[in-house]
């Protein structure tokens, strides 16, 4: 762990009285995990509770892979730069603790742009309890480089993973599917255009489902989960490969994203759209889903089977293949 | 954590088996942390010992700001990318137990680089008994960008601080200085011609002193400590600094590097030069420090002061200030 040798370094002086106060022995509520040493050493340090398991998780946010300037307002960046590790710890059923920060900036990039980046992820840091504990800071050859790395908790032994899904098990994802995409459709039809962040909210400002997660963890509910970050086509493919196992999905029981006026988006954008970050997830034949959990809309969309194929039941009755066709950031373009 | 969507997914497929059998239940040796699940799920999970604190670290290694493709062959970048992690977790006293790679790749980078950066890093990893339990991988806009995390552990309440010099300790440093600053300053004097990798080996292949770190732990020989990462006057104002403290080093006690035949660097390299990755430590008064200690010398450079100020006593007998002006990388060119 590198000293901040940024232009920032007021601004990550603030940050580090704001987020890590005198660098230690902070207990993060109902975590049972402590940062005993945040920023200032070369490492952090944590203390975690002896019933817990440790969850790490990590994740790039690469401009012109992940995002681009012109497109994407910094809060956004930044905001999505840690919702992407939140997601993970939720799709563990997990609490997230701290996080950690590499982040590289090309040295003509302006320091209200940094502000904003910083604005949009300690917001996101503080609606979760979780700390900036840590990182990197350098030039960048090339635009803006971020990896935030996550760690969280979870009791030992409880963590929610890909690989126990059953043939008969029900396939659930929470809320809805390809409104992330819907934005980059529109954003890619007119790229000179600015988005409408209040209409494409799922896109520039995703909310990882750490509270659902939490639940259904605590209720036992999932026998599998993942996050939907890189489409559900994609995510399915992960959980049966993980669980040596297939799936069917039935097309018209797709919770579709309704973006703008009630238009509903594309099948295609549902299926294969990522970074909605909703949890996709399998239940037991005999277990009683609610509704909604911890206020978002659980959906049923299929059933898992033994033939480790995945299938699509599409709405003119005929059952065809499900390619894992995810959302491969901008690569496609 | 996302999956593996790369070029090199069969080297990840290999990777995984080999660096995480089964993906879950390893106990690592001394460390008394296992990795429960690794790649392959959204996070890694890691069970750590009710009586250790855990040590988290992450560090960029960017083409063009810490290795240049032309001069660092991959071997040597994925080395010095685990290392740098390594490093870290000695500066505390503790135990590496997971390293997190999160790597992004340029398009038209031949497969061949990819594998021998894995093996300079696994090679690495196996030596210091290191598990690759996870990480992110992206297509690369430009040049290659790697994060490495390393987690560690220590026993609760042990990891040795930046903070805790006190005015009369004496300051010790491992090994020598400048060396590694030494193959840089000769690269780029003659940028087109290889240097010798055996002739620099401190800088193609530095040696975390993850053993050296843990015994002065043990033996609660350290009240301060930091490796020299960034070089010794910048590393050293570092825990002046977080300890509240001055300095006085002695120029003719420092241990220069001496490379190719017995020629000694210039003092400026010594003293400013980083990446030697040496430990830089404090120790009270009375306390007995051996000349070597886990097979590398240690050196007594100086002594902490209450000034709070960072001086030199020159070889012509003049005492000057130190100021900080460690190196920074490829950026001073």
């Amino acid at each position: 762990m590198a000293p901040m040798p940024l232009p920032e370094r007021d601004l990550i002086a603030q940050l580090r009285r704001r987020v890590s106060p005198g660098g230690r022995n902070r207990l993060t509520g109902r975590a049972k995990a402590s940062i005993r040493v945040g920023m200032g050493d070369d490492c952090a340090v944590l203390r975690i509770g002896s019933d817990l398991d440790c969850l790490v998780t990590t994740d790039f946010s690469l401009e012109g892979i992940h995002f681009r300037r012109n497109w994407h307002p910094p809060e956004s960046v930044g905001h999505r730069c840690l919702a992407r590790g939140l997601s993970d710890i939720a799709a563990m059923g997990g609490e997230p603790v701290a996080a950690f920060l590499s982040l590289a900036l090309p040295g003509a990039l302006p320091q209200s742009w940094v502000r904003a980046f910083f604005r949009g992820l300690l917001r996101m840091a503080e609606q979760h309890h979780v700390r900036l504990a840590g990182g990197d800071t350098a030039e960048s050859p090339n635009g803006v480089l971020a990896d935030i790395v996550v760690l969280g908790t979870v009791p030992r032994g409880q963590a929610i993973l890909r690989s126990g899904a059953r043939p008969g098990d029900r396939i659930f994802v929470s809320g809805t599917l390809g409104g992330s995409a819907a934005a980059l459709a529109q954003l890619r039809r007119q790229p000179r255009k600015k988005a409408d962040e209040r209409q494409f909210a799922r896109h520039f400002y995703p909310e990882p489902r750490v509270q659902l997660g939490r639940m259904l963890r605590e209720r036992k509910l999932a026998t599998a989960m993942i996050d939907t970050s890189d489409g559900l086509s994609t995510d399915l493919a992960h959980i049966c490969e993980e669980s040596g196992v297939g799936a069917e999905i039935d097309a018209s029981s797709i919770p579709n994203a309704r973006v703008g006026q009630p238009r509903s988006v594309d099948l295609d954008l549902a299926l294969h759209g990522g970074e909605d970050y909703e949890l996709l997830f399998t239940v037991s034949t005999r277990a009683r889903v609610p509704r909604t959990l911890a206020g978002v809309a659980l959906t049923e969309i299929g059933r898992i089977t033994s033939s480790r194929k995945i299938r699509l039941h599409r709405m003119d009755d005929k059952t065809v293949p499900l390619k894992p066709r995810g959302w491969e950031h901008f690569r496609k373009k």
